[in-house]
Parts: structure tokens; sequence; C-alpha cells
């Protein structure tokens, strides 16, 4: 198996992705990775390695690029070049902590659609109090996604948490404004239907209130209200860390408490760091590509490559494409 | 002035509700309150009182109601008895703390909308780190929402901000999936562009990554992702308090910090506790009416009353009034 792998993607890049490249490599036994950065800033963190190959460009893309265009102008990106080798058969599969955007067009213009398959679903492992995550799709590559398109995230995650997970009947959840049924909006309702009537174990809806308790395994969403919901955790996340560190400092007992629970404290950050869970799938393309977090560290790749493995060893593009082509033919492929 | 309150809508109804209530009354010289409800149960927590009227019935709309179905059918429920005395002139706002979509309903159906508001918008003041709180609407009135109310929106919340908070030149922000212009949705396109010829200060999109560290004043959104917006925070809020209880349980040394940091760990849950700001106004309705957390206690009341009159005072409404009907006609009236 290899993986070709953006070297200049993410804010510790490249020393980070190429530290945990190399964890990989000699972890893996039948793992080999494509490199695509510029060669003299790889060569600072690894040398000669018979699993490592380096593909070198000068050009990146960077965040500040506007992706679509970015992905047709800059022809030698790092990232560009990363999709090429999928494309032409030499990866099996690929990953960058760069720009979401871009990562996105190349995957959608470069490697393409799954046949069936109308939007891909950007797919990150959310954090739940119990510790199993649950993969929440779209968070945001489709913002006016269509029943349909929920319908396909349904099974498209199903199928994901099965296979790579190990979930038995993974619960499959619609992101709504109440829990009854006949709630939502236009959308939330057709889509409900639609569920209910695929190959998946549907549950019905769930409030966004219940997500960190790990109410459904996945949560199928449009990319607003999916990128909303995310970010959203993110930061009521961070502002009560943020507020929780002021009260600690306010006098001398508190400064003590915050010595006492210093340990416990830092593991319930931990507890909620997804990237933990590996990198943000972008599932519905040809070959598994994952968006890993931009401030990904070595142990970050590390598990994000761990991850793309499993997704190619158990078949999940192959398992998704059969699926979906079983669907009754109003509900896939062309737009309505 | 008089208030119309539905004396047994909420968890702790109607013992907060009056208690509630005698505290306003003995608070503002000028305030009389008509409680709606079973009159033998609300005479438990009050006697004659010269400023306080009570309407009775038995008849009342729980949770478990279907709302618009409730409106329709309770004829002599609490809630719509409510909405009666606005209607017919006798008071000049109302407050509930029950069931939220049937108060929707009696808003609409029994009190109307103004004229030049599509829809009405609810819209809670919510927490951030500096204190001052934003207000965020819609969450949940209108799931399906047009550019055009989402402008609306934005003009309520301005009239809101400024009149009732104080606050000058209230900064309007756009709940989006990115902070550049020309990102995000169909709808939030559209209603960028309208919001930027709109008579408020908008500052353009903000993300949900920000909201509580104040970001805006007045934040717009579809019913649909504000409603996702609120349920997360309150979610992502108590799961961390659920962890950081259990980390202070895990040891004896945690234990002696949580009893050293007690008290301002006591104040940080309160920090967060949006009651504190009034109740959920709703918006664009003929007269002020306000939605109180169902788990209202009598300091809640007491802050959705004192919200109430603050609103009847500084004429909201006919300011609301005023401001849409100098819209282009294209953006106002008739739905389109």
């Amino acid at each position: 198996m290899r993986i070709a792998i953006d070297a200049m993607g993410g804010d510790h890049a490249p020393k980070e992705i190429v530290l945990g490249v190399k964890k990989a490599v000699d972890h893996f036994k039948e793992l080999n990775i494509t490199l695509i950065g510029d060669e003299n800033k790889i060569r600072q963190y690894v040398s000669n390695h018979p699993s490592i190959q380096i593909i070198h460009t000068e050009e990146r893309i960077t965040n500040d690029d506007e992706p679509v265009k970015a992905v047709r102008r800059k022809k030698n990106a790092s990232l560009v070049l990363m999709a090429n080798e999928v494309k032409e058969g030499r990866a099996d599969a690929c990953i960058s902590a760069g720009n979401t955007g871009a990562l996105m067009s190349a995957g959608l213009f470069v490697i393409g659609r799954i046949k069936g398959i109308d939007r891909p679903a950007l797919s990150p492992t959310l954090p739940t109090i119990n510790g199993n995550g649950f993969l929440m799709l779209d968070v945001g590559a489709n913002v006016d996604a269509k029943p349909q398109h929920l319908r396909q995230y349904g099974i498209i995650g199903s199928i994901y948490m099965e296979k790579v997970r190990k979930i038995k009947q993974p619960r499959v959840g619609l992101l709504n404004v109440g829990t009854e049924n006949g709630k939502g909006s236009d959308l939330t309702k057709k889509a409900f239907e639609l569920l209910e009537n695929s190959p998946i174990h549907f549950i019905g809806n769930v409030e966004a209130r219940d997500l960190l308790d790990g109410v459904a395994d996945v949560v199928v969403t449009d990319g607003f209200s999916g990128n909303v919901a995310l970010k959203t955790i993110e930061g009521t996340a961070l502002t009560l860390f943020k507020m929780l560190k002021e009260k600690f400092m306010t006098n001398p007992k508190t400064k003590i408490a915050a010595l006492l629970a210093k340990n416990e404290l830092k593991g319930l950050k931990n507890q909620l760091d997804y990237s933990e869970y590996g990198g943000a799938g972008l599932f519905g393309l040809k070959a598994p590509v994952i968006k890993a977090h931009g401030s990904s560290n070595q142990q970050a790749i590390f598990s994000a490559i761990q991850q793309a493995i499993t997704i190619v060893e158990t078949d999940v593009v192959k398992k998704i494409q059969t699926e979906v082509n079983m669907l009754p033919s109003s509900s896939h492929g062309e737009e309505s």
C-alpha cells in the first residue's frame, strides 16, 4: 500500500508531517509513503528511507489562497501533485493538513466522485463523553445540501463506522431542531423519509444538545448546520477553558486548587481533542482523502495514516459504491 | 402599564411565576400584572394585591401538546387567554415560561405580525465572556428562512439592542461558515447583500467559533442553524461541566481542589446562565411577547418582566414598524 502525503500543509509542516510519516513507516511493515513538497526542507527531518519516496516541488497552496482558483492555477502545488498520485494510480489514498477548501477542490476535480454520489462530505469524528466519538457529515463541503445528499451521507457514514471503527449496526441520526418525527425544515423532513427507507440503522432526529453525549454514531446534516455545530463545539469548549483558567487565577485558594487538579484537568482537554480520532474523511470520492487538522502534530499525522490504511484495507470506497448503486435511481445520480 | 403572564407555564409554575410577579409589582410602582391560571393554586402564593389581577382557568397547554393544534383547540388555556389580553388591548405585553411552539403560535395567530415583517424571530440573549451578551435571532421560529427574513432580523435585533440594552450602533453579524465576503450558502450570500444595504451597523460574516467571545452584539441566522448553535452551546457546556465534575472526583487531591475552588466554579456556571439576561423575545409581533426559560425561577421571571417593561417604555414595536416600512418594497411585505 502506498499513501501520498502533502508535506507542506498545516501549521507545523513539514517537520511534524515528516516525523509522523517516519513513525508510521517504522510501525506498519507494508506501508510506503510518497511525500510531496520541498525536498531540502523535508530532508532536514528524514534521511533516505526505503519506504519513503519524495516528489520535489516548491509550489504550495496556503490558507490564504482561494481554494478553487488555487487548485486550478497552482498545478505544481504539493497538494495538487498529491491528488495526482492518487488519480494516476500510484497511491491508494492521500492526506493533507493544509487548506481544507483546496483539498476538497482537488478531491473533486482531480480524484473525482464515486458514481452515484452527488457531493462528497467532510466528515470528522467528534468526541463524546464515553470516548467512542461520533462521525458528523457534512461539516462544510456542501452548504446547500438536498435531501438525497443527506441520505447518501447516512449510507457513507454507516459504512465507515462499521468497517473502520468496527461498530455493529451504527446508529444514524439526523440533526434536527427537535426529536419528534415531522419536526424541522423542508430539507430535514424530506431527508427523514429517505433515511427511513435506506439500508442503515436510522434512529430518527437527534438534537445538537445531545451530540457530545453520544446520542448517535453517525450524525447526518447539511454542510452549513454541520459547520455551525462543529465550530460552536470548538468555540464553547475554548471559551469555557479560558473562563476556567481565569477562575483558577482568582485567589491563592483557587491557585492551589489548580495545582492539585492540574493533571486531571489536562486530561479533560485531551478528551475533547478530536485529532486523537485521526483526520476528517472527505467521503464520496474515488479514493480515501483525509484532511488532518491544521494544527496536527506527528501523533495526529500518525493517526491519520493509520485511519487511511484501515479505509483502504476494508475497501470502504467499493462498499459505498455498491450500496449507492442499489438505491432507487431517483435518489442518486445527477443533481435534482 | 399592564403585563399579562401565564401563571401555569414552566417547570416551577405557578410558584416561581407568582413569586417573581410579587417581587416585580413591589419593585415597579406603575406596574400592573394579570396572572392567568388556576386561581386556587395561584392564591397559595399571593393574597389580594392591588396591582395583581387574576383570570381563572383550569385549562393549560403542556410541553407534550402539539403547538399549533393546542392553540387552536384549547381556547381557554392560560397561554391562549394571556395572548387574548394583549390582542384586546387590556395588556401591553405578555410573558410565558411554557411550551415555546405554542407561544409562537399564539403570538402569530392571536396577537399577529407587525405589517412588513414576514416571520417573527425567537431571540434569546446569550452569554459572552465579557458579560455583555449578544442577541441571536432566529433560534427556531422560522426554520426555512429567506434572505429578506434575515434582513428583517438584522433590523429588529439592532433596534432591540440599541433601545433596550442601550448599546450605541450595535454590531450586527451574519452567522456563516467563514468570515470572508462571498462565503456561505445561497441563503447567506443573498442575505449578506441585503444586510449590507440596510440601516444598521453590519459587520459582515461571523463564525460560530467566535460567538461567546462577543464578536457581534446581534447575530442573524435562519431558525435551523440558530437552533443548532444555541443547543450546541448548551450541550457542550453541560457536557464539560459533567466531565469537570468527574475529574474533580478522581482522587483525594482533586476532591480538595474542588472544595477550594467551589465558589469560583459556581460563578462560572452562573456566568453562562442566560436567564440572567431575561427571556427570549418573540420579535416581529404587534406587542412584546417574552418566552421565559422553562426552568425559570422567580429571579428569571422578575428579569423577564423588567425586560418587557423596557421594551414597552422604549416603544420598540413602533420603531421596528417604522424602520421596516422604510425598506424598499421588494424586501418586506408578502412572502416571496
